[in-house]
């Protein structure tokens, strides 16, 4: 698999990637545990702070990691990675270590003790922002502190969950700018 | 623009459809008021109850119907409505009365008053669960209480914000059903 290049992103731009609805891969680090869960479940917040919210269900092993450590890092695979997400979702994180069995590459991050997944197309570093809702809903609200985000491809084939085993591949992109308030922009 | 006729849909399956993170069209009224808005910023939450969470901006018209009200629609429009959805989002409801403006049929909701919108694909009846961060960050936990779909097609099109006023389209649909655990699915 392809270690991607990444560079600095604005962080208060994370929509870009977010709002189309993309299943993400969320890296956490507690002492001496890490591991890696796919979330189907988040949405944008606010640009500024960068604030997204994610429903981190307490049957997952990452659930206790990310709600002690306060961090975690959000990673965008392609769809070259279907199979190792799906993967990632169908196994759980307290008999394995999931950069381990699935070959990925954990990377420093810079603000987050969690590691960053190198094989992904962009890495959002995440501090907790607000858990007023984690015990009742198991929502999380992060602030992205720092994103990271290769310059290319421009418009990576992302994977959309439709449940019952079944994805949607991101299709045809369209510009309705010319049709926007430029404060909506 | 064609009237969809909608089936009754099991609730705790509205993942299908929102999980992907397509836009979506809210309705909502309060008295002698209704509006309509876009949605981006929503994510499922739960399966039984059926929980789906809304950031809606306090900026919006139709905040003030729905926080009063409790209740709304959450419509679901596919591509043929991508240019009624961007004029939606760019207009305030303060000012007009968009389902006139554009042409949109209300129609009777079974156990809100919010109108559902004839022309989408389907429409999720809303009572409000939680609003414990509406204050702070505008963020509305609905219960679906009623759905709505077509049945057909079983694969509509949806559209996908971006950002900077470019939309992706929905693409094509794989199965990776056989990698799943059966309590996963």
């Amino acid at each position: 698999m392809t270690l991607m290049k990444k560079a600095d992103f604005p962080v208060a731009n994370v929509r870009h990637f977010f709002e189309p609805g993309p299943v993400m891969l969320i890296s956490s680090a507690l002492a001496n545990e890490r591991d890696i869960m796919t979330l189907g479940w988040h949405t944008v917040l606010e640009f500024s702070p960068s604030l997204i919210g994610c429903m981190i269900s307490v049957g997952n092993h990452s659930h206790r990691l990310i709600k002690e450590s306060r961090e975690c890092v959000i990673n965008l695979p392609t769809s070259g990675l279907l199979d190792t997400v799906v993967a990632i979702g169908n196994c759980s994180g307290e008999e394995i270590d999931k950069f381990a069995e699935f070959s990925l590459t954990p990377q420093p991050a810079s603000n987050v003790s969690a590691p960053m997944i190198a094989e992904c197309h962009a890495s959002f570093e995440c501090r907790l922002f607000e858990d007023a809702l984690v015990d009742s809903l198991n929502f999380f609200v992060f602030e992205v502190v720092k994103a990271h985000v290769a310059p290319s491809p421009k418009k990576p084939e992302t994977v959309h969950y439709c449940g019952d085993g079944e994805f949607m591949l991101s299709g045809k992109h369209v510009s309705r700018r010319s049709l926007f308030r430029p404060e909506m922009l």
